[in-house]
């Protein structure tokens, strides 16, 4: 399959055509939808796929339609409809003050329920249409004939009722989770009163104040979590009956079909060792013994919950690494064994009390589970089967009777939706020689109907050649994915200020084989002014498995940047590009590469820019942090040694580190503390502040921070 | 006398001949102080002058023999000594831990007293020994037996007792005042607690954390202030009975010989409108009438306290800016007289109740109250009688019968301290052409004995050339003041980038005829880097006058800026000055400044560093802000046209805006709140922050500082 990774340069350098701005690059500039690949909203309604337009849900009403249905203009785009009844013509409207059931055929308002001003976290039950949600810190629920229960009543700072919790870690997005039948409804109760707040300031008050932004360090005191079911009919909570400290992680909240017990993954603070554990929805009673368990030195990390097989409800779908690879596990609830522990794939031990099978055998991970084809009980998936790079869709028998079967031609990075029995997919696509394509796939046979072949939308643009490619890790046996990015006009005698772009931290990835190998558009800029870019996947990113991530346990930064070394000797053998004016640039994970590249290599990168950087890893949170480098106590060496403060005296070339003023995620500690050491030993490193932004900057400030960025490289590096 | 001004430069161009760094040249600097004319530290014992150096008081003792006194090495250094009684051979050694009185002709210590632990503020009266001090906001009092009395229970960070109030405004700079028999103890009392605390950040705790600062902003709630007096032999507290709202300001605290009887400043929060009080120390009664009252439609700001005739209690010096310039005034307190409200020249108005008499006439201002020659009942003061540039030391009878008398050559910048009874001073002085020189002076024949006479410690060194000189101002009638210094190896037929530095705000000057012009550091290393610095006293600064200071009145920045551009006008006449290359750099006032000339005049500066700066006045703190900008409530057109943010969007040159990343008098917000203007409008300033600092560097910061502004002049202005 190696043939269809470098096959084409995506877009080749041409001459005497339109140059880009920024505003065209960036994601927030004006004009920047203006120049990416036609798009196409879509959703399912059961078996009918629906294209959604501003105006219209195609094939079956137009937004005109249901303003007149609803006698008042409400709907004022179709793109974010949804049809949650696959088997009735009913369409559902949400706005901010209601959500409203419109049968579309009958072309009458089926149900309407209020939504309460300041309502956040909503989670509605097409099942029961009660609606749960959050004022503040507590959570409500609202009954189908508009009933309001308040759950809960010591919600404050502190206590945070029905929110998120572990800040997003492991799989947890949200903090209710309604039952399959809308009956029962569990959350997630958090106590952060031990932590202390981060004092970011709000500057934009009379007179500036801090808020609250509850921030536990590594090592520090961290949260309670505990979980609750309340029961609508009965109107009782019961909480879960743990035993373990309440420090513990409890993540992936999964209902059983017929909502009798809810199964959580339980994780210890030191995150080595991971149960699954189910409860009694009723009474909160936990069960004996754990399903399944899995150990490993250095982590386990649940990211997925169980999800049940539509035609069987003993039997479950489990995403675990315990292979090394991210897989797909069947996990027959019915049928406990009696294994003992065993050693697994991916360095770690497993206990299965129930008996697992692996689905998606091979050297590739899943990356995203789409569901069922019910009718040939297929499970389908998106994974980097053909290559690392490429993403596609694949459909595997539940049974472990048959083999995986493409959906695709194996080539390019995929998403999908699956109609409601899975018998087709929607699948977008896109690869460096494909802009974007839309195709309606039969999960079954394979066959495509393409919905939409996007054209070139820079084909007027004066574009740079862009190739992927890949190099030995420092490991001299690992490959390791680029993206080269020559300057557009390129004349091959000359010799570029070239910049290298790093991310390199975990979960995330910068190469693949969507379009432009993924390029971001600030490369695009940098390449027309007159720049070689390079982009390296340094082992510790994500999608390559287990052992490829844990590379980097306990020493964050040390084999990422050896990597990227190799990354700059392989920049050294092209003729074109000038090393003594090599430049690096990184955000988040890859502002504390970019700043530790200048420290380390002083000599070798020239002008560096590192945006909101994590500079000690004592400031940064617990659950990431001691995943990766476990608790300061544990790993003092560690903590110092990746600690880049004692490295600011070694600060040569020109460094500029930005950060969002308010960034709740690596918190302004990091990079003050690092300009405070820069100064104590001498060094001159340069700074700045996007007031009111967090961790990133979007809209307008994405623009300035990049014309900010080109103009330090443009400064010091040409 | 206007040839004493012009007649030389100070530092003429040398070659071959070393150069300065940085450390040579800031006060922080490492090897500052051996590049600094030889200074005599000196106090007086009586009559008899006392040079003090690191190991003795020189006549007198060594630190030896004091050590061999106290039986231990208590002395490190003699140049801290003071001598509290003039007829006894007493000297007073000060540690962390005590007080001691030692006998140094008897050679017996003669009194200990204890400092209390987290003793601040110390207060000690030498005729009673009693020490006030306080520990955290409390007011606490050890009398000469050691007996340790707590005078206030309920301090804490909103109530705080026996500290500076206001500010520091108004001349306060302490809260607690002994009475001159050391019998009783005023002392202020400020009520913070509907002041907000301005969220600082220290970022050096484990988790970042903020600290109090009270931060009263302009328009907004305030400070309440009252007094209380304590008597000592009885243990009593009287609190000043004060009818006026607590708001208004209590200022310059001055007791009458006797203790019967504190004298107050008093002022309305409108600052404008001064009436002097008299409260019987023993009862707190306010007498029914001021003495004195001051009214302008501007403002009144008194900044001295009463100073009594050592030989007649019934009267005593005041100084007022009421005839425009700052003079001295003799107000009997005995004689009763009913003028009503005058006109005064300085533009208000004026209602004396007790005989008071100009003692001071002339166009220039008392810089420097000295106090007595008891003998010929003389008045001693330091004022620019010569020249607006030169301080001298002069006499002037009390009687008001005969003339002033100058006590030196009417050259140079003099500061003096008098003997006890005043017939001696030790005048120490420099000009353009003195380094520095020390004289003993007889203050009634004026005879002087040169102790010192340092030679110039720049002698090896390639120095630039200083010139001092006058322009008009853009009133076309007032003198403006400025220092121009050409780069070292000066070639008149090169043109020189140019960096005009600039303070411009009240209380402050930047010009006067001490050595090299009063020049500073940065600006001889500018020079040496090839650059011309310009630096002129635009209307608004300090010693010229009440109505030079008020032109700027509730619209600061306008007249001040108009002033700079005619020194940019003066600066294009000069054939060596590359007007395409034009630099400004400020701090605090001239950070506003910057700021403001950067955005007002983008065609003009193509390069600004702008320290600390003023933004918005909505920002800066009542007491000073509200004295010329009124409230913003009283003067919304002003505060709206002085404001930068609307300006943010003109900016087209380079401008780096640096400050203390914990500045407690111009706070981050105002910085912030220009950055986040600029990143709105477009324009891309940029931005430096020194954590830990506060409003100035100092120390290897300040180095540090002054390295980062040279390096930004030398990246875009060169």
């Amino acid at each position: 399959m190696a043939a269809i990774l470098w096959a084409a340069t995506t877009m080749m350098a041409q001459t005497t055509k339109k140059s880009f701005t920024l505003d065209d690059l960036m994601p927030g500039g004006s004009t920047y939808w203006n120049l990416q690949p036609k798009y196409m909203f879509s959703t399912w309604w059961g078996e009918v796929p629906v294209e959604l337009t501003v105006d219209e849900a195609k094939t079956l009403f137009t937004a005109e339609d249901l303003n007149a249905i609803l006698g008042e203009k409400i709907v004022r785009s179709c793109t974010n409809l949804t049809f949650p009844y696959a088997d009735r013509p009913i369409v559902k409207v949400q706005t901010p003050k209601e959500i409203i059931l419109v049968d579309f055929k009958q072309k009458s308002v089926v149900w309407r329920g209020a939504i309460q001003q300041g309502a956040s976290a909503l989670a509605w039950s097409p099942e029961s249409r009660a609606l749960a949600y959050c004022i503040g810190s507590n959570v409500f629920v609202q009954t189908a004939d508009g009933e309001r229960r308040q759950l809960t009543t010591d919600g404050n700072d502190d206590i945070v009722y029905g929110h998120s919790v572990s800040r997003d870690e492991f799989g947890i997005s949200k903090g209710l989770f309604w039952s399959p039948d809308g009956q029962r409804l569990a959350f997630y109760k958090k106590d952060q009163s031990r932590i202390p707040s981060y004092p970011q300031v709000d500057i934009t008050q009379r007179i500036a104040t801090t808020y609250v932004d509850k921030y536990p360090m590594a090592g520090e005191e961290s949260e309670d979590v505990s979980v609750a079911v309340y029961d609508v009919p009965s109107g009782k909570t019961v909480w879960l009956q743990n035993d373990k400290p309440l420090t513990d992680y409890m993540t992936n909240l999964s209902w059983s079909p017929d909502a009798a017990k809810l199964y959580v993954f339980e994780l210890n603070r030191d995150q080595n060792h991971m149960q699954l554990f189910g409860y009694d929805a009723a009474t909160g009673a936990k069960d004996a013994t754990p399903l399944i368990e899995e150990k490993h030195p250095k982590y386990v990390e649940p990211l997925h919950t169980l999800i049940f097989l539509p035609w069987d409800a003993t039997k479950a779908i489990m995403q675990s690494r315990r292979d090394n690879w991210n897989h797909l596990y069947l996990i027959d609830l019915a049928t406990t064994v009696k294994t003992g522990w065993h050693d697994a794939e991916g360095g770690g031990e497993v206990l299965d009390r129930k008996l697992t099978r692996l689905l998606t055998p091979g050297d590739f991970e899943v990356r995203d589970f789409l569901g069922f084809n019910t009718k040939t009980k297929n499970a389908l998936f998106i994974g980097n089967v053909t290559h690392p790079l490429h993403q596609t869709v694949w459909s595997v028998p539940v049974s472990g009777k048959g083999k995986m079967q493409l959906l695709s031609d194996g080539e390019g990075v995929h998403s999908a939706t699956l109609s409601a029995n899975g018998s087709q997919l929607i699948d977008t696509y896109s690869s460096p020689t494909v802009a974007r394509r839309v195709e309606l796939t039969d999960t079954k046979s394979a066959k495509r109907v393409r919905l939409l072949d996007a054209e070139d939308p820079w084909k007027d643009y004066n574009t740079p050649e862009i190739t992927g490619g890949s190099i030995k890790a420092a490991d001299g046996v690992t490959d390791l994915y680029y993206r080269l990015i020559k300057p557009v006009d390129f004349d091959p005698t000359k010799k570029y200020p070239t910049v290298v772009y790093v991310y390199g931290g975990p979960h995330a990835h910068n190469i693949q084989a969507s379009r432009g190998y993924y390029y971001r558009g600030w490369e695009i800029y940098m390449a027309q002014k007159g720049y070689v870019v390079f982009v390296l996947d340094n082992r510790g990113s994500e999608y390559r498995g287990l052992k490829f991530e844990q590379a980097t346990f306990r020493h964050l930064g040390d084999e990422e940047m050896r990597d990227q070394m190799c990354g700059v000797e392989f920049l050294k053998t092209l003729p074109y590009v000038d090393a003594d004016r090599l430049g690096v640039h990184g955000w988040s994970f890859g502002g504390f590469m970019t700043t530790n590249l200048m420290c380390t290599y002083p000599d070798v990168f020239k002008v560096g820019v590192a945006g909101g950087p994590v500079i000690d890893w004592h400031y940064y949170e617990v659950m990431y942090g001691e995943r990766y480098m476990d608790r300061p106590d544990e790993n003092a060496e560690g903590y110092a040694s990746s600690c880049l403060l004692p490295k600011a005296k070694n600060l040569k070339g020109r460094l500029q580190i930005i950060l969002g003023y308010n960034d709740p995620t690596c918190v302004p500690q990091h990079s003050l503390s690092f300009i405070r050491a820069c100064i104590d030993a001498g060094t001159q490193p340069d700074l700045f502040l996007y007031p009111g932004d967090g961790h990133n900057m979007f809209g307008t400030d994405q623009v300035h921070l990049h014309e900010r960025i080109t103009r330090y490289f443009d400064d010091y590096l040409k």
